[in-house]
């Protein structure tokens, strides 16, 4: 095999989605999360003898399990938010950073390649609206009478209420010079679990708020910030549809930034799903990113190719 | 002031005891925890000025609280123990991480510090003779109704019974070359968090073990590992004392290798509290390191300057 300069890799950074871990109607034992995993994780393995690999992760239902304990269980302190975000890095990275190591070996890769799982916080800004109006749903379900003496807002949904935490805008990733330097010296780096731990910065400290950052945003900061070649959102759906879930559906291969604006305002991207996907896809290229795809976990490797996933572009003038 | 240069560093690893998180007598609550860490991490963040620093830690009281949410809520999976020591590893590691960036940028140098926290698993013996007599009691004290059905060995204790899990010897630090490589580029790491996730390997897998890693003892084999030049062990009390707790107490300020197998064998050291501390300084010295002080967490500048402490030397034959 030809061997690649490390200096002319370029890097890409893929941001796994939920399903990575945990698919639709499992309980998300701990077995099967390790199984699924399997799926993108050989695919990531074989890119790495191509690319610099950065990845990243969401933790919703780690992250909901964790709360529900909490509330199950009054006889420890409860932790804040944040507190539990650095929790599920810890074991959605340990998952993600082992998994890596088996398909390492089987590639026969294992003992040349650095790879390294770090814990990562992502500055928000106390004024940012989102506080305001917290609106991203977290945790389990509750009746009503759970609900009563919660300090926090909660919503209606089927069966009961939710938590609500704001959902902040990263504005940075407290460890990026760290990350890019890693990257620099061609480790595979596992980070920006959850979205990051949600900080604020008071003077000389930086402080965990209550909040959750979409994993998506968070991920398309850190490409920019560390520069990425390849920004890649792995999700459970082929790419981008218009009509999705429609008779009419239509995936697309390619969307240019006008394009997406437009789809945007005709109502094509709900907001709770695909919508920040696009908007970190976008916000990425138009921070002047190279590539920006999104697709489903099973097809990272050709969406990396270009044979898969939607691709978002830049508008050409002609 | 004169500037060090990086290469002439020497490096220091710093073994956190639980009492630089939670103090006897406290709840634990995530306030106590974030103070009671500034005494050791503003000493650790004036001693990176001279030292290249790697900082490991305990999580007695944080993995014992996951437990006890485990065992109180039925309604999401249960997670195996290497789980919750990865957990633990975010959390803490969080704390620490966030804790010094307050204390470098008192400092004036956080911009110029690179700093990471990462996820670290260890090897052990799945022959390893721990695993048939497990001795280690972690986590709450439960009832005898509460216990009668759990699967795993507990022991009698003042109020009921604890679980009991295998402490096997850390056999490598599977992150040992990512550790030595960011201490050669000068960044500060923190690693080996409740002495690493325990793990066996597998042919090509390394798969999580029940079991509790002694955190003295990882932190001896990582400071081996990577040939650290000061191991230092940070615990409640002021050093290594004979007939401690006795009316003749005696701290010690040095004991070659000779007096510790002697005092061992004389049965000043407990098995449950200073032995592994003891045994952790002795393997390190032993293993051709350089130096090894067991101090108090409010001690450690003064111990590695040499006047606190208690100093484990080589014995010199004269």
């Amino acid at each position: 095999m030809a061997t690649i300069d490390k200096q002319e890799k370029e890097t890409l950074l893929i941001a796994l989605g939920g399903n990575a871990l945990i698919r639709k109607g499992q309980v998300g034992s701990i077995e099967e999360q390790f199984e699924n995993l399997k799926v993108p994780i050989r695919q990531i393995a074989s890119l790495s003898r191509q690319y610099k690999i950065i990845i990243t992760h969401g933790n919703g239902p780690q992250v909901g399990n964790l709360l529900l304990q909490q509330e199950s269980c009054t006889e420890v302190p409860r932790l804040p938010l944040e507190i539990l975000v650095a929790q599920t890095q810890g074991q959605i990275g340990y998952m993600i950073e082992s998994s890596l190591d088996t398909a390492l070996m089987e590639l026969g890769v294992w003992t040349k390649q650095l790879l390294i799982t770090l814990i990562s916080y992502v500055v928000v800004d106390e004024k940012d609206p989102a506080f305001q109006n917290p609106t991203k749903p977290i945790g389990p379900v509750l009746s009503r009478e759970q609900a009563k003496d919660l300090p926090y807002p909660t919503r209606e949904v089927p069966g009961g209420l939710r938590r609500l935490v704001a959902s902040p805008k990263p504005v940075t990733v407290v460890e990026k010079r760290e990350i890019k330097s890693l990257v620099d010296n061609d480790f595979i780096v596992i980070c920006c679990g959850g979205g990051g731990i949600p900080v604020i910065r008071e003077g000389r400290a930086f402080h965990g708020v209550d909040a959750v950052i979409d994993k998506d945003l968070a991920s398309a900061k850190l490409a920019e910030e560390i520069r990425v070649d390849v920004f890649l959102i792995a999700t459970d759906v082929e790419g981008v549809a218009l009509g999705y879930g429609g008779p009419d559906q239509r995936f697309l291969r390619h969307m240019t930034l006008a394009e997406a604006a437009q789809y945007e305002a005709e109502g094509h991207f709900p907001p709770g799903s695909m919508g920040p996907k696009i908007e970190a896809a976008v916000q990425f290229i138009k921070k002047r990113g190279n590539r920006a795809v999104i697709t489903s976990i099973g097809a990272i490797e050709p969406a990396v190719a270009g044979t898969a996933g939607t691709e978002i572009l830049v508008d050409v003038k002609f």
